[in-house]
């Protein structure tokens, strides 16, 4: 089968006859903002939420967990000077459907006899949720007790709905 | 100053308003792939690479770096079927403009006498890079050698240019 990746040069080739002037946009965020965010495949956070390139970092990793955003976050505070964080979840999500123990488990069962596996998998909290709500509170409240994160940041929490498109504010 | 996330209900408006059928999209990504790439404001992966809601999981952080995404990918790979992964880096990254070094020291500097921040600092490896192509391959050679990444993964190696819009394939 052919890489799926194969198709990014035909669809790249639309996006650079409409490119413009984007090639002058600053490294700094314009809006002084990062997103944080899901991975998930049904989320086009630009397009949701009206960003526009040049406008804000925008994070993403497996249930858009803040813990695992915090390198970044220092780089875009520290040397890119953003001062605001808005975090969404999102319905639907797949951090919903297993625990840490059950996917380490799933791991090793897949990779039997591989100690290499059975101890790297060991040492991964997969940093998953049992209600959408309470993680959103949950990561606002994190970053705000972060001694690594500035104390003038804004931060906000909100759930985007895979079922509607929509987004509201929980913090 | 208003928050900048204020913003956002007027533009999901519009969003919300040509959602269309995307409430029916399945969770796991269609195309069963990954593309990890940089948190950078300038880059739209969905736009300059033609992915459409539904298709693909999209990994974003500080410079796109492989190490900081491997619990996305385990996720992603063992509980919803991806295959493929392709990873961009990008010209003009601000991780080619300082040392971890460097920005623990600006960290400690900018927060005197606080022994948790220069702690808590001193823990976080930045993943920043003195050459882009290089680090493009390397980040390729990780995943390949990497226990928890699956054989059979298809693996690409890409560069974004945020002069041009254009993207290229390195490996």
């Amino acid at each position: 089968m052919a890489a799926n990746s194969a198709q990014f040069p035909q669809a790249n080739d639309k996006y650079v006859a409409s490119f413009g002037d984007k090639g002058s946009l600053a490294l700094p965020p314009a809006r002084q903002l990062i997103v944080v965010t899901c991975m998930d495949a049904r989320l086009d956070p630009a397009a949701h939420l009206g960003l526009k390139e040049g406008d804000a970092h925008v994070i993403r990793n497996a249930g858009g967990a803040v813990a695992d955003a915090l390198r970044s976050i220092v780089i875009s505070q520290r040397l890119l000077g953003t001062r605001e964080i808005a975090i969404f979840k999102h319905t639907g999500c797949g951090m919903l459907t297993f625990t840490t123990q059950q996917l380490r488990d799933k791991v090793v069962a897949e990779q039997p006899g591989d100690a290499e596996v059975a101890s790297q998998v060991s040492q991964i909290h997969f940093h998953e949720f049992p209600e959408l709500e309470g993680a959103v509170k949950s990561d606002v409240a994190w970053l705000k007790a972060n001694p690594l994160v500035l104390k003038e940041t804004t931060i906000s929490g909100w759930i985007y709905e895979v079922e509607t498109g929509k987004i509201r504010q929980v913090v």
